[in-house]
C-alpha cells in the first residue's frame, strides 16, 4: 500500500504529467470552443461524444492518482484547489446523461478553469487576487448601503415613468449597475426621464459622483496596497540595502571601540 | 438622576444593544425594499404601516437611551453622527400624516444610512472619505470655473442648434457632466452637433481633454495620497523599524566612547 | 513719480484690492450667466450693457494701477498671468463694437478665467498643471505618430463605407479621438463598418489596446509622479527624519572620537 | 574597403544626417496625409507617383549606407530595429507594381512608424513600453482563460437570440472585447438579450466585474511598478542621497577609530 502511494506521489509530481494534463485541458478547451460551430458539431457528433468521455476519464484517473498519491484524504481536501478539481470533474460524471444539457455544457466549459488549478503561475495570481477580496470587505458594505438606498428610492420615484429600468428594485439595482459604469446613463436612462421629471437630475449626478468615487478609491487603494506589497516583498528597495550596509558597519566600528577598550584595560592592568 | 445616566451609558455601550439596533435597521431596510413591490405592499398595508411606527418608536427610544446616557445635551450634539441620528430619527415623527408621501418615503429610506453611524468601521471609513473633500477644494474651483466658462460659450453658441442639451445654462452644465464622464459625448451630443457647424469640433475635445485630465488627477491624486497615509500610519515599513536599530546602535557606540572618556579621564588624574 | 509707483504698488497688494476684483469677477461671472438666458437678457439690455462697460473700465484701472505699481514694464510683463491679464481686458477693448459678436462674447467670458491669475491657490495650481506638460512630450509624439498611422489607414480603408466618420482625414482624427475615449467605438462605429467588411475588427481593436495603454501609461506615469514629488516637497518623510538625527548623532561620536584624539595627544606631550 | 566603412559609419552618425531623414519621413508622412484627399490626390497623380518613388530610393539608400558603416552584417541585423527599418523599406520594393493596392497603401504608411526608430527618445520609450509586456504575461493568459470561458458560455446560450452579438465563438470574443471597455454593454448587448431570457444578467455582471477588476489590476500594477523603477532609476531619491552621505561619515570614523588604535599602539610599545 506504501508502495502504490510512493509510486502516484512520485507520479504526480514528474514535470510530463503536470505537462500533459496542461495539453490535454488545453485540447478539451479546444473541442468545447469547436462545439459552438453548430455545423462542425452536428457532422462529427460521435468524435466529439468519445473524446469528451475520454478526456473526462483521463481527468478522473488523473485526480485518483494526486488523491492516491497524497498523504490521506484529509491532507488532499484540505487544499482548495483539489477540492475544486474534484468538484469539476465530478460534476461531468453525475450530470452525464441528464436533460440540462446546457448546464451540462457550461459545467463542461468550467474544465477550463482546471488551467489555473494546474499552472503554478496562474494558481498564484489567482490565490492573489482572492487575498485582496477580504480587505475590500468595508467598501463593498458601504457601496452595498448606497445601492440599496439609491435602489429604493429609484423604484419609488421612476417605476411609472420608466418601467423598464426602475420597475422593481431588483431592476433598479441592475440599472445602478450599469449608471456606475457610467454606460448610456445619460442618452439611455437619464434623459428620458428628465423629460418627464425634470428635477430628478440629482438623482443619477450625485449617485454618478458618489459612486465612481467610492469605487476609484477602493480599486486604486487595493491596488497600489497590494502593488507595493509584492514588490517589498520580490526584492529588497535600494533603501533597504543600503540600511543593511551601514548596520554592519556600526557592528565594525562597535567591534573596533570595544578592542580598544581591551587595550585600554590591560593599559591600566 | 445620575444612576439613570450611568444606567443608559452602560446599556447603550452594551454590544448586544449595537447588534440589536443594527438588526432593525437591516429589518427595516427590509421592509423598505418590499413596500416598493405595489402588488405585497397594498396586500399587507397595516403590516408595514404598524411596523414602520413600532421601528420608528423604537429608534426613537435607543436615541433617548444614548441621550440619557451621554456626559450632556452639548456632549451627545458635539458628535456629527448623533446629530445625523437624531434627524433621521426625528423627521420621521415630523412629517408623518403629512401630504408629502414620497419625500417621507424617501427620508424613510435614509433611516438605512443609520448603518454607517452604527458600525464603526463603515463609520470610520466614511469619516475618512469625508476628510479627504476639504483636499479636493482648489481643484473642484478649478473645475468650477471651467465648467461655467464651457457652459456659458457652450449655451451661446448651440441654443438653437441643440436646444435639449445646451438650450439654458443649467441644462449646460448637466450635458457637460455628461460629456465629462465620456457618455454618448460624441455620438449623442456632438455629432449631431458638428453635422450643422462642422467647425465646433474644438469645444468638445478640448472640454474632454482637460476635463478628464483634470478630474484624473483630483482623483489620482487624492487616493495615492490617502493610501500612502494609511499605509505608514497603519504598520512602519522595513525602512523606519531598521532605522530605529541603527538609531540604537549608535546609542550604544556613544556609550562606549562616554565610558572610554571616563577611563581616560581617571587616568590622567 | 516714485510716490505714484509706491502709492500704486501699496494699493495692489492690499488684501482688499485682490477681494475686491475677485468679487467684481464673480459679479462679472453671473452677469454673463444671465446674458445667456435670452428672455432675461433682452428686458434688461440697457442694463447689462452699461454693467459690463463699467466692469471693463474698472478691470482696465486695475491692471494699470498694478502695471504703474511695478518696478518697471518688463518686469510686469515678464509675469505671463499678467500678460494674460493685459491681453483679456485688453481683447474687449478691441473688438467692442465690431460685428463679431459670438467672438467677444466667448472673450468676455474668458474674464473668469482671471479668476484663476489672482486667486493665488488657483495660479499655484495651473502652474504646477502646466508644468507636467513637458514630461509628455514624448508620449504625446509617440501617441500623433500612432494617430497619424491609424488616421491615415482609416481614412484609406473606410472612406466608402462610413464616411460620416473616416470620409477625410481629419473626419478620421476626431473619430479615432472618440475611439480611444472609448465612446460608442463598437456599436457606432465599429458593428456598422464590420457589417460591410468583417475583417476590419483589427483597426479598432489594436487601435484600443495600443491607444489605452499609452495614454494609461502617459496620465498614471505623470500624476503618479507629480503626486510623489508634491508630497516629498510639502513634507519630508517619517524616513528623511530619521535619517537626520542618525546624522546628527553621527556628528556627536565624531566630536567624542576628536575630543578623545586630543587628551591622547596631550597625554603623549 | 575599410575606408567605405568608415566613411558610411562617420555619415550614418552625423547629426545632419538623422535630422535629414527626420525630415524627409515628416514630409513622406505629409504626402500620405494629402494622398487621402482623393481630389488633391488624382490632381497631382504623378507628383505624388514620383515623390514617393524618390523617397523610396533615398531611404534605400540611408540603409545601405548604415548598413555598409556598420562593423557587419550580423551586428546590423542584430538590432531589432534595423530589421524593421529594413523591412519597411524592402517591402516598399518588392511589392511596388503588384495588384494589393490597399496592403501596398498600409505598408507605405507604416514608413511614418520609421520616426520611432530613428529619433532616440521615441525609441527608448517604445522599447520601454514593449519591456513591460512580459510582466503582463501571467495576467493575459488568466484574461485569455476567461474571455475563452465566457466566449462559449456566451456562444451556447444567446447563439440563438442575439446572433449578431454571440453567432459565433470569435464573434463572441469581440462582443465581450466591447463589454470589457463597457461600450454599450448595457443599452446594445444585455437589455436586448434580458428582455428575452431574463435570467441572465449575471453573464454580463459577472464578466464586468471580473474583466475590468484584472485589467484595472494588470494596467495599474504594471504602471505604478515600471513608473517607481524609472524614477529610482533616473535620480536617486533624498533618501538615499542621506544614507550615501550617512555611510561616508561612518567611513570617517571608522578612520578616525583607527588612528587612535595606531597612537595606542605606539604608546604601549
Amino acid at each position: 500500500m506504501q508502495s502504490i502511494r510512493s509510486r502516484c506521489s512520485a507520479l504526480s509530481e514528474h514535470p510530463y504529467f503536470t505537462n500533459i494534463i496542461i495539453g490535454l485541458i488545453l485540447l478539451n478547451a479546444i473541442l468545447i470552443g469547436f462545439e459552438t460551430y453548430t455545423g462542425i458539431y452536428e457532422r462529427n457528433l460521435d468524435l466529439f461524444t468519445y473524446a469528451d468521455q475520454l478526456l473526462l476519464w483521463v481527468f478522473t484517473i488523473e485526480i485518483l492518482i494526486r488523491l492516491l498519491g497524497s498523504r490521506s484524504f484529509k491532507s488532499f481536501f484540505s487544499e482548495p484547489w483539489n477540492i475544486f478539481d474534484f468538484l469539476i470533474v465530478a460534476s461531468g460524471h453525475l450530470l452525464v446523461g441528464g436533460h440540462y444539457v446546457t448546464v451540462l455544457r457550461i459545467l463542461r466549459v468550467l474544465r477550463v478553469l482546471r488551467a489555473i488549478s494546474i499552472i503554478p503561475s496562474l494558481r498564484k495570481m489567482v490565490n492573489a487576487l482572492i487575498a485582496t477580496i477580504p480587505s475590500m470587505g468595508t467598501i463593498m458594505l458601504l457601496l452595498g448601503v448606497f445601492f440599496y438606498i439609491y435602489g429604493v428610492i429609484g423604484t419609488t420615484m421612476f417605476k411609472e415613468i420608466a418601467p423598464e429600468y426602475f420597475g422593481t428594485l431588483h431592476a433598479s439595482f441592475l440599472t445602478l449597475f450599469q449608471v456606475v459604469t457610467l454606460e448610456s446613463w445619460a442618452s439611455g436612462v437619464m434623459r428620458p426621464i428628465i423629460a418627464e421629471s425634470p428635477s430628478s437630475w440629482w438623482f443619477f449626478v450625485t449617485f454618478i459622483l458618489f459612486g465612481t468615487f467610492v469605487i476609484f478609491n477602493l480599486f486604486v487603494g487595493v491596488v497600489v496596497t497590494n502593488v507595493e506589497e509584492a514588490n517589498q516583498a520580490e526584492n529588497p528597495s535600494p533603501t533597504e540595502i543600503k540600511l543593511n550596509q551601514v548596520q554592519e558597519e556600526l557592528e565594525e566600528i562597535k567591534q573596533l571601540l570595544r578592542d580598544q577598550q581591551v587595550v585600554n584595560r590591560t593599559k591600566i592592568k
